[in-house]
Protein backbone atom coordinates (compact mmCIF):
# COMPACT_ATOMS: atom_id res chain seq x y z
CA UNK A 1 0.00 0.00 0.00
CA UNK A 2 1.30 3.14 -0.58
CA UNK A 3 1.90 5.55 2.12
CA UNK A 4 -0.43 8.69 2.52
CA UNK A 5 -2.06 10.90 5.55
CA UNK A 6 -4.38 8.44 6.03
CA UNK A 7 -2.10 5.32 6.89
CA UNK A 8 0.21 7.67 8.42
CA UNK A 9 -2.57 9.10 10.33
CA UNK A 10 -1.29 7.58 13.96
CA UNK A 11 -3.59 10.23 15.91
CA UNK A 12 -6.91 9.30 14.39
CA UNK A 13 -7.23 12.90 13.11
CA UNK A 14 -8.91 11.97 10.40
CA UNK A 15 -10.94 9.31 11.96
CA UNK A 16 -14.21 10.89 11.81
CA UNK A 17 -14.74 12.72 8.32
CA UNK A 18 -17.16 14.64 8.87
CA UNK A 19 -15.25 16.96 11.91
CA UNK A 20 -11.71 17.16 12.75
CA UNK A 21 -9.26 19.09 11.24
CA UNK A 22 -8.72 17.72 7.59
CA UNK A 23 -8.69 18.54 5.11
CA UNK A 24 -8.51 22.42 5.79
CA UNK A 25 -5.81 21.71 8.21
CA UNK A 26 -3.40 18.85 7.81
CA UNK A 27 -0.85 16.80 9.97
CA UNK A 28 2.70 17.78 8.51
CA UNK A 29 3.76 14.57 9.97
CA UNK A 30 1.45 12.02 8.17
CA UNK A 31 1.92 14.18 5.24
CA UNK A 32 5.36 12.89 4.80
CA UNK A 33 6.11 10.32 2.38
CA UNK A 34 3.22 11.42 0.40
CA UNK A 35 2.98 10.89 -3.56
CA UNK A 36 3.24 13.79 -5.79
CA UNK A 37 2.00 13.26 -9.08
CA UNK A 38 1.48 16.09 -12.13
CA UNK A 39 -1.38 16.77 -13.54
CA UNK A 40 -0.81 14.44 -16.57
CA UNK A 41 -0.85 11.44 -13.89
CA UNK A 42 2.33 10.85 -13.84
CA UNK A 43 4.68 9.80 -10.57
CA UNK A 44 7.23 12.51 -9.99
CA UNK A 45 8.17 11.21 -6.34
CA UNK A 46 7.35 11.79 -2.77
CA UNK A 47 7.90 14.13 0.01
CA UNK A 48 10.81 13.67 2.42
CA UNK A 49 10.56 17.33 4.41
CA UNK A 50 8.31 20.59 4.83
CA UNK A 51 10.87 23.48 5.81
CA UNK A 52 9.23 25.98 8.70
CA UNK A 53 10.18 29.49 7.96
CA UNK A 54 10.82 29.61 11.37
CA UNK A 55 10.02 33.71 11.70
CA UNK A 56 6.55 33.35 9.76
CA UNK A 57 5.66 30.03 10.91
CA UNK A 58 5.05 29.53 6.50
CA UNK A 59 6.21 25.99 5.30
CA UNK A 60 8.50 27.92 2.66
CA UNK A 61 8.69 24.77 0.76
CA UNK A 62 8.19 21.36 0.74
CA UNK A 63 11.74 18.53 0.50
CA UNK A 64 11.01 16.63 -2.54
CA UNK A 65 12.72 13.37 -4.05
CA UNK A 66 12.28 12.41 -7.59
CA UNK A 67 13.68 9.30 -7.25
CA UNK A 68 11.89 7.66 -10.26
CA UNK A 69 13.39 9.70 -12.42
CA UNK A 70 16.80 8.94 -13.82
CA UNK A 71 19.85 10.33 -12.25
CA UNK A 72 17.86 12.42 -9.76
CA UNK A 73 17.34 9.77 -7.21
CA UNK A 74 20.21 11.05 -4.77
CA UNK A 75 19.03 14.42 -5.30
CA UNK A 76 16.49 16.46 -2.74
CA UNK A 77 14.39 19.35 -4.60
CA UNK A 78 13.19 22.36 -2.75
CA UNK A 79 9.97 23.23 -4.17
CA UNK A 80 7.80 25.97 -2.92
CA UNK A 81 4.59 25.22 -1.08
CA UNK A 82 2.62 27.67 -3.56
CA UNK A 83 3.52 24.99 -6.31
CA UNK A 84 1.69 22.24 -4.51
CA UNK A 85 -2.08 21.40 -4.25
CA UNK A 86 -3.44 18.76 -2.39
CA UNK A 87 -5.28 16.29 -4.27
CA UNK A 88 -7.61 14.76 -1.28
CA UNK A 89 -9.23 12.36 -3.95
CA UNK A 90 -6.30 10.70 -4.62
CA UNK A 91 -4.67 11.54 -1.52
CA UNK A 92 -1.21 12.96 -3.20
CA UNK A 93 -0.24 16.39 -4.01
CA UNK A 94 -0.07 17.92 -7.47
CA UNK A 95 2.83 19.67 -8.77
CA UNK A 96 2.62 21.39 -12.32
CA UNK A 97 5.90 20.38 -13.90
CA UNK A 98 6.12 17.99 -16.97
CA UNK A 99 8.36 15.59 -15.88
CA UNK A 100 11.09 15.77 -18.54
CA UNK A 101 11.37 19.55 -17.42
CA UNK A 102 12.45 18.50 -13.39
CA UNK A 103 15.65 17.45 -15.03
CA UNK A 104 16.70 20.99 -14.88
CA UNK A 105 15.20 21.32 -11.63
CA UNK A 106 17.28 23.32 -8.85
CA UNK A 107 18.64 20.46 -6.68
CA UNK A 108 20.95 19.00 -3.93
CA UNK A 109 23.04 16.49 -2.26
CA UNK A 110 21.57 15.66 1.26
CA UNK A 111 25.25 16.09 2.71
CA UNK A 112 24.93 19.92 0.93
CA UNK A 113 21.83 21.56 2.00
CA UNK A 114 21.51 24.88 0.13
CA UNK A 115 21.31 28.65 2.42
CA UNK A 116 17.35 28.81 2.21
CA UNK A 117 17.07 32.38 2.95
CA UNK A 118 19.57 33.24 0.89
CA UNK A 119 17.90 35.15 -1.69
CA UNK A 120 20.13 34.61 -4.78
CA UNK A 121 19.32 30.32 -4.59
CA UNK A 122 15.10 31.37 -3.24
CA UNK A 123 14.99 33.52 -6.64
CA UNK A 124 16.08 30.59 -8.45
CA UNK A 125 14.13 28.38 -7.19
CA UNK A 126 10.91 30.68 -7.40
CA UNK A 127 11.60 30.93 -10.87
CA UNK A 128 11.66 27.53 -12.26
CA UNK A 129 8.85 26.52 -10.54
CA UNK A 130 6.48 29.64 -11.74
CA UNK A 131 5.85 30.68 -7.98
CA UNK A 132 5.98 34.80 -6.31
CA UNK A 133 8.56 35.45 -4.56
CA UNK A 134 7.72 37.28 -1.96
CA UNK A 135 11.09 37.94 -0.25
CA UNK A 136 12.56 40.73 -2.10
CA UNK B 1 19.46 11.41 24.94
CA UNK B 2 16.51 13.78 24.41
CA UNK B 3 15.56 13.82 20.26
CA UNK B 4 15.75 17.31 19.45
CA UNK B 5 16.16 18.64 16.17
CA UNK B 6 19.52 17.41 15.25
CA UNK B 7 19.45 14.08 16.58
CA UNK B 8 16.57 13.89 14.23
CA UNK B 9 18.21 15.25 10.96
CA UNK B 10 18.06 12.15 8.95
CA UNK B 11 19.07 14.32 6.25
CA UNK B 12 22.39 16.20 7.13
CA UNK B 13 20.47 19.85 6.70
CA UNK B 14 22.29 21.00 9.98
CA UNK B 15 25.43 19.34 9.35
CA UNK B 16 27.01 22.60 8.44
CA UNK B 17 26.84 25.24 10.90
CA UNK B 18 27.95 28.08 9.13
CA UNK B 19 25.93 27.36 6.01
CA UNK B 20 22.42 25.27 5.32
CA UNK B 21 18.51 26.25 5.67
CA UNK B 22 19.26 26.73 9.95
CA UNK B 23 18.28 28.16 12.01
CA UNK B 24 15.91 30.59 10.05
CA UNK B 25 14.26 27.45 8.16
CA UNK B 26 13.98 24.01 9.89
CA UNK B 27 12.69 20.86 9.05
CA UNK B 28 8.87 20.09 10.21
CA UNK B 29 10.00 16.54 10.96
CA UNK B 30 13.05 17.58 12.59
CA UNK B 31 11.14 19.41 15.28
CA UNK B 32 8.65 16.75 15.85
CA UNK B 33 9.23 14.95 19.65
CA UNK B 34 11.09 18.18 20.63
CA UNK B 35 11.07 19.30 23.93
CA UNK B 36 8.55 22.30 25.58
CA UNK B 37 10.13 24.31 28.42
CA UNK B 38 8.52 27.20 29.54
CA UNK B 39 10.43 30.57 30.41
CA UNK B 40 10.88 28.91 34.33
CA UNK B 41 12.97 26.27 32.86
CA UNK B 42 10.49 23.92 33.77
CA UNK B 43 9.81 20.98 31.54
CA UNK B 44 6.35 21.25 29.37
CA UNK B 45 6.03 18.09 27.13
CA UNK B 46 6.65 17.70 23.44
CA UNK B 47 5.80 18.33 20.55
CA UNK B 48 3.58 15.59 18.74
CA UNK B 49 2.68 17.33 15.56
CA UNK B 50 2.00 20.72 13.13
CA UNK B 51 -1.05 21.59 11.54
CA UNK B 52 -0.32 23.47 8.32
CA UNK B 53 -3.40 25.64 7.45
CA UNK B 54 -3.24 24.30 3.81
CA UNK B 55 -4.48 27.55 1.64
CA UNK B 56 -2.08 29.83 3.40
CA UNK B 57 0.73 27.31 3.87
CA UNK B 58 1.20 28.39 8.07
CA UNK B 59 2.00 25.75 10.65
CA UNK B 60 -1.78 27.54 12.59
CA UNK B 61 -0.67 24.82 15.60
CA UNK B 62 1.50 22.51 17.05
CA UNK B 63 -0.22 19.89 18.65
CA UNK B 64 1.45 18.76 22.10
CA UNK B 65 1.48 15.94 24.71
CA UNK B 66 1.79 17.54 28.52
CA UNK B 67 2.53 13.71 29.60
CA UNK B 68 4.82 15.01 32.42
CA UNK B 69 1.63 16.90 33.92
CA UNK B 70 -0.68 14.92 36.08
CA UNK B 71 -3.70 13.68 34.57
CA UNK B 72 -2.74 15.50 31.10
CA UNK B 73 -1.25 12.61 29.68
CA UNK B 74 -4.14 11.19 27.76
CA UNK B 75 -4.81 14.63 25.74
CA UNK B 76 -3.16 16.24 23.25
CA UNK B 77 -3.04 20.10 23.10
CA UNK B 78 -3.27 22.12 20.21
CA UNK B 79 -0.97 25.54 20.35
CA UNK B 80 -0.67 28.31 18.61
CA UNK B 81 2.83 28.59 16.00
CA UNK B 82 2.96 32.13 17.56
CA UNK B 83 3.12 30.77 21.35
CA UNK B 84 6.13 28.81 20.51
CA UNK B 85 9.72 30.27 20.03
CA UNK B 86 13.00 28.15 19.20
CA UNK B 87 15.68 28.38 21.89
CA UNK B 88 17.88 27.43 19.34
CA UNK B 89 20.51 27.40 22.18
CA UNK B 90 19.15 24.36 24.45
CA UNK B 91 17.53 23.10 20.93
CA UNK B 92 13.49 22.90 22.82
CA UNK B 93 11.51 25.06 21.86
CA UNK B 94 9.94 27.59 25.34
CA UNK B 95 6.36 27.88 25.55
CA UNK B 96 5.61 31.01 28.12
CA UNK B 97 2.91 29.14 30.36
CA UNK B 98 2.87 28.26 33.52
CA UNK B 99 2.70 24.66 34.35
CA UNK B 100 -0.15 25.24 37.23
CA UNK B 101 -1.99 26.86 34.28
CA UNK B 102 -1.94 24.13 31.80
CA UNK B 103 -4.33 22.44 33.84
CA UNK B 104 -6.81 24.36 31.62
CA UNK B 105 -5.68 24.33 28.38
CA UNK B 106 -8.08 23.31 25.67
CA UNK B 107 -6.93 19.93 24.97
CA UNK B 108 -9.13 16.44 23.39
CA UNK B 109 -8.43 12.47 23.03
CA UNK B 110 -6.65 11.63 20.12
CA UNK B 111 -9.66 9.70 19.05
CA UNK B 112 -11.73 13.32 19.00
CA UNK B 113 -10.10 16.01 17.16
CA UNK B 114 -11.83 18.95 17.08
CA UNK B 115 -12.54 21.50 13.88
CA UNK B 116 -9.59 23.18 13.74
CA UNK B 117 -11.10 26.00 11.19
CA UNK B 118 -14.06 26.28 13.34
CA UNK B 119 -14.04 29.80 14.80
CA UNK B 120 -15.05 29.48 18.12
CA UNK B 121 -12.60 26.65 18.93
CA UNK B 122 -9.98 28.51 17.42
CA UNK B 123 -11.17 31.75 19.11
CA UNK B 124 -11.09 30.16 22.53
CA UNK B 125 -7.51 28.36 21.86
CA UNK B 126 -5.95 31.95 20.48
CA UNK B 127 -7.59 33.47 24.22
CA UNK B 128 -5.91 30.80 26.42
CA UNK B 129 -2.35 31.33 24.75
CA UNK B 130 -2.88 35.04 24.47
CA UNK B 131 -1.98 34.53 20.90
CA UNK B 132 -4.19 37.07 18.00
CA UNK B 133 -6.62 35.22 16.25
CA UNK B 134 -6.62 36.55 12.44
CA UNK B 135 -9.92 34.12 11.43
CA UNK B 136 -12.52 36.76 12.37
Amino acid sequence: MTANYVSRDNFGMYAQTAIGPGPFLMGANTLLGNDVYNRDGQDLGDIKEFMIDMASGRIAYAVLSFGGLMGLGDKLFAVPWSALALDTENKRFTLNVPKDALKEAPGFDKGHWPSMSDKTWARGVHKFYGTPYSGD
